[in-house]
C-alpha cells in the first residue's frame, strides 16, 4: 500500500463525506450513531472475496464496490425491507494501492446513492487477499417482512426479470477477445447487478407469502423456500424466464442473478403485480409454476416431468 | 471443509438457536429482523484477518470467536453505546473443518452471552484465508454518543485497566515454551479480551467530553482523540498504567488494548469516575495527564519532556 493506514483513511473519509441529517456521527469515530428508524431493524451482511467471488484481473474496483453494497441491498429487498445505511470490513492486500481503494469507495457511494442509502463506516485491514465484507441495515414496518418461510400450497410461484445471464456474463468475461452481439448485457447482468427494492415493495403489497433473491441459482434458492416452508414446488421449464446468450443450466444453478423469487395467494395476485411492476420498473414478472404439498421440486417439462435437485453455488463443495 | 454450505448452515443455525423476543427473524432468511431500539442506533465493523491479526497456529477457534465479537463490543461501549445485535461474515479457507467452525461460533456466543447481545445474521464463503467480519449495533440515548472530537483544553486524561498486556501476550505465544510466572494474564489480556461496557457508562455519566477505545495502542489512539478535536495532550511516563510483564513500549504502542481513553471535564470527575468503576467492576482508572491548546502530544518525564509520535499500530505500514 502506498499510503499509511491514517491517510488512507482521511481519503475513505472525504470520499465519503456529504451524509444527511440522519447521520449523527458518520465515518472517522469509534463507531457510526444514526437517526432510528419508525420500523424495525433489518441486518444483512455478505463479503466479496478475491479468487472466491472475483478476480483483479477481471473486475474494475468501481464495479466491485458497486456490486459489495447491492449485493447486500438485495438482501434487505428480499425481506420487503427499504436500505438505510451500510458498513464495510475492508480487507486489501499489496495487489492494490490508494487509487484502486478509492475507486472502490467511490463504486460503493455511487451504488449507496442509487439506492438512498448513507455510508457511516469502516474498517481497514491489511491482509493477502482483497476481501470486501459489507453490512446493510433496513428498515420495515413491525410485521411486514417478507420471510422465506411463508410458502403455502397453492401459492403461484414468481419471478422478476430473467435468470442465468449473471453466470453467462463471467463466462463471456472468462472467453476474453472481442465482445460479440449481446455480451455486454450479459456483462452488465455479472459486474452491474441491480437490487429489486421498488419490486419487492410491490410484490409485498400484493401479499407475496415468501421472498427470497436468486443468489445461488433458482435451484437452490427456490429449495431454500420449499425446506424453509415444509412444502414443495412444480415449475414448468418453459417459463423459466432465461437470459438471452444463457442458458438454462445457468439459469438453474449459476446464482448471482439478484432477482427475486417470490410466493403469490393466486393468479390475480400475479396479474397485479406484473401490471405494476411493468409499468414502474419496465421489469417482467413471470409465473413460472406453483407451490405444492410434499418436499420435492418437481420441473414439467410438456408431458414428462423430473426432480430438480437443489444444487447451486456451494461455496464449500469439492471441485469437480 | 468436510460439510456442504447448506449443513454448515444448518449446523450455524442450531449453534445459535436461542435468541430472544427481541429477535423477529433471526439466522436463516435473506436477512434479520429485530426490534428498534428506543435510542439512536449505533453501528460498527471491525474484521480479523489470519494471517494480519492471528494465526491458527498460536490462536483457538474459540478464543478468536470470542475476540472478533468483543474487539467490535468495544468500539460500541467508546461511543458509550449498549451493544445489541452481532452479524458475522466468515471466510472459511480448507485449513478449518466443520468441528473448528462450530467452536468458532461457540465462542461468539459466549461473548454476545456475556455482553447480551444476540448473534443474529451471517455469511458463510469460501476463500484462501480464515477471515471473521463482525458487525455490532448499539444504542444510545439520543445525543448521549461520547465521539472523539469532544475534548478540550483543560481536561483530564484518563485510562481504564492497564495497557501493553496484550502486545506482551503476543510475545509471550511467539516465545512458547513452558509457561513462566505472569505469563497467564498476558496470554489472557491477548486472546480473551475485555469491552469495557460498564466503565463507559460510567465515564459517560461523569461527563466525559471524549472517548476511543485503545485498539491501536495509546500513542496512536490519543493523538487520534487530539486530532479530532483539535487540541494537543500532556501526559506523565510515570503514570501510564504498563500492566505487569509489558514494556512501556508496549503500552504505548502494542494495541489491542481495547481499555478506554477518555476525557473528562476536572479532577472531581476523575474521582468520582475512578471510585464508581474500581467498586463496581474492581478496575482501575488512572489519570495520565491533561489536554492542553496546541496539537502535539506531550511526554513529561521529570524535568524532561518529548513529542510523542503517533505510532503503534498500521496496517499498511512497510516492514521495518
Amino acid at each position: 500500500m502506498d499510503l499509511s493506514e491514517e491517510d488512507l483513511l482521511s481519503a475513505i473519509a472525504r470520499v465519503l463525506s456529504g451524509a444527511g441529517p440522519e447521520v449523527v456521527v458518520g465515518v472517522g469515530d469509534d463507531a457510526a450513531v444514526v437517526a432510528p428508524g419508525a420500523g424495525q431493524l433489518v441486518l444483512t451482511t455478505d463479503a466479496m472475496v478475491e479468487g472466491t467471488h472475483f478476480s483483479l484481473a477481471t473486475t474494475s474496483a468501481r464495479d466491485l464496490g458497486h456490486k459489495a453494497i447491492v449485493v447486500n441491498v438485495s438482501d434487505i429487498a428480499a425481506m420487503a425491507a427499504s436500505p438505510r445505511f451500510a458498513l464495510c470490513a475492508l480487507t486489501l492486500s499489496d495487489s492494490v494501492d490508494a487509487a484502486w481503494t478509492i475507486e472502490l469507495l467511490g463504486g460503493m457511494r455511487e451504488a449507496c446513492n442509487e439506492y438512498a442509502l448513507w455510508l457511516v463506516g469502516g474498517n481497514l485491514a491489511a491482509g493477502p487477499q482483497v476481501s470486501v465484507a459489507v453490512t446493510v441495515t433496513g428498515e420495515v414496518a413491525p410485521g411486514r417482512a417478507v420471510k422465506r418461510s411463508g410458502a403455502r400450497p397453492g401459492d403461484r410461484i414468481v419471478v422478476t426479470g430473467s435468470l442465468g445471464g449473471s453466470a453467462a456474463g463471467l463466462r463471456v468475461a472468462h472467453r476474453g477477445g472481442p465482445l460479440k452481439e449481446g455480451d455486454r448485457p450479459l456483462l452488465e447482468a455479472h459486474f452491474r447487478p441491480v437490487a429489486r427494492v421498488g419490486e419487492a415493495a410491490v410484490l409485498s403489497q400484493n401479499e407475496a407469502t415468501a421472498m427470497i433473491d436468486v443468489s445461488d441459482g433458482l435451484s437452490l434458492d427456490l429449495s431454500r423456500v420449499c425446506v424453509a416452508a415444509g412444502v414443495g414446488a412444480r415449475i414448468r421449464m418453459a417459463d423459466i424466464p432465461v437470459a438471452a446468450g444463457a442458458t438454462l443450466e445457468e439459469a438453474l444453478g449459476g446464482g448471482e442473478d439478484y432477482e427475486l423469487l417470490a410466493t403469490l395467494p393466486d393468479a390475480e395476485a400475479v396479474t397485479r403485480a406484473s401490471v405494476e411492476i411493468k409499468q414502474s420498473f419496465g421489469v417482467a414478472l413471470t409465473d413460472i409454476g406453483e407451490i405444492v404439498e410434499g418436499a420435492a421440486v418437481i420441473v414439467t417439462d410438456g408431458a414428462s416431468e423430473r426432480a430438480l435437485e437443489p444444487t447451486g453455488w456451494d461455496h464449500f463443495a469439492a471441485p469437480s
